[in-house]
């Protein structure tokens, strides 16, 4: 797994890249995520790589020239994946595309700024344009870091015992249940009685019906099209609803 | 603009609040982000923050206690906004949350990680789920990092004049149209003409029909719901038919 996230500002990487997973990760030589600075690559005197738009309007918008060339550059450095730029006009990321960039060898992300980047660019170097979410941030910077996260995720030996990509949010279209630690009883609050038995097949059940719960509590339109039984989602229904009776005043 | 982020990993935080935007306006004392470590607050001897699940099953759960007396802390500090859990089960952010968000004073963003967290503090201290989309990440730490930068956005200041929160994606339900800076011609592409020609009401009517039809083409949920007339409409649909013709073989 190797990654080429194109930045004007390489030492906002620093932290997140040397903390945590993949902090880990890096140091366990299982992925290989280089920020690489745009601004040696440009061919002006004073190395800018942003200029007034055309047009008139707030805001300076980034070369095309620098960004090419730093694409190209990768691409002869055997970074023959896709070039997606960070985005908010992008598809949102998802936890498929997330499987699906995870199989990818040499991914390159682009960080825009400021009014974003030279259609040009986008146009000669960029394969598909990729946004976090309906909002807007100061720079890609924010959301290259997410899915180089995101990915790393799945790559063999990144996560440890104490995480795993098996039991999650969004792994069979529903959210997580409730998860419960030591102490039994915690300012008044107790474990559910069902996960202290040692009875796997009550757990399991009882997790399943949480999971359902939560997702047609939290996510309605995640809710409609999981796949369960129709003796579920009847039950989950009538759930929710008897939570929102308790819930009235 | 106050925001406090409960973390077992605060080192983290280092390389982004200090860079960019977000570095600046700490610097200029615009907005006060603190990474504040959970560890401290656990009152285990070794300073434990997470155990094993109860009922079994893979990972980690972090520990109900430090998280509840550090958010009571803060709470005791003055950060009397919102807390919100950075989770996979919240609900999506979007720009209209970010404006919400940006109103409050005081905002604590609880970084979960492995499992996540005991049930028991989530219903004791956290106003409100969130999340960054439909996506797992290895921790709340990059999403509550995107919170921490969207939202400063708003704060008077932040933005210097190479940036706008005016005319940008989503402010008005639609994608930004495109933007080209100099030279007028890179690699055989010219600048639209329209942009050169100094007719301000020209370059207006073009960057709206460019902005409604990138919102057509990538996200065509949000082209249904935005606010035009009849007549945009139409033509919209119009120019995408022409280039999906011209796109084809």
């Amino acid at each position: 797994m190797k990654i080429a996230v194109l930045t004007i500002f390489p030492e906002m990487f620093d932290s997140v890249l040397n903390s945590s997973i993949l902090g880990r990760a890096r140091k366990e030589g299982l992925v290989d995520i280089s920020p690489v600075d745009i601004r040696p690559f440009s061919t002006l005197k004073h190395k800018n790589t942003d200029d007034y738009p055309f047009g008139g309007g707030a805001g300076m918008v980034m070369l095309a020239q620098p960004i090419c060339d730093a694409v190209r550059k990768l691409r002869s450095e055997g970074y023959n994946g896709k070039c997606l730029y960070m985005s908010p006009r992008g598809k949102a990321l998802t936890q498929d595309k997330v499987r699906e960039l995870a199989k990818e060898d040499g991914l390159i992300l682009l960080c825009g700024h400021y009014e974003g980047v030279d259609q040009r660019a986008i146009d000669a170097v960029v394969d598909e344009e990729l946004s976090l979410g309906d909002f807007v941030l100061t720079g890609g910077e924010l959301a290259a870091m997410a899915v180089c996260d995101a990915v790393s995720r799945y790559v063999p030996g990144v996560l440890g015992s104490e995480e795993s990509t098996g039991e999650e949010s969004f792994s069979d279209g529903l959210l997580e249940y409730p998860q419960y630690t030591r102490p039994r009883e915690f300012e008044g609050a107790e474990v559910p009685e069902v996960l202290l038995n040692g009875n796997h097949a009550h757990i399991k059940a009882w997790r399943r019906q949480q999971s359902l719960l939560v997702t047609a509590r939290m996510r309605p339109d995640m809710f409609e099209k999981a796949e369960m039984t129709d003796k579920e989602r009847r039950e989950t229904l009538r759930l929710l609803e008897e939570e929102k009776k308790n819930a009235a005043p």
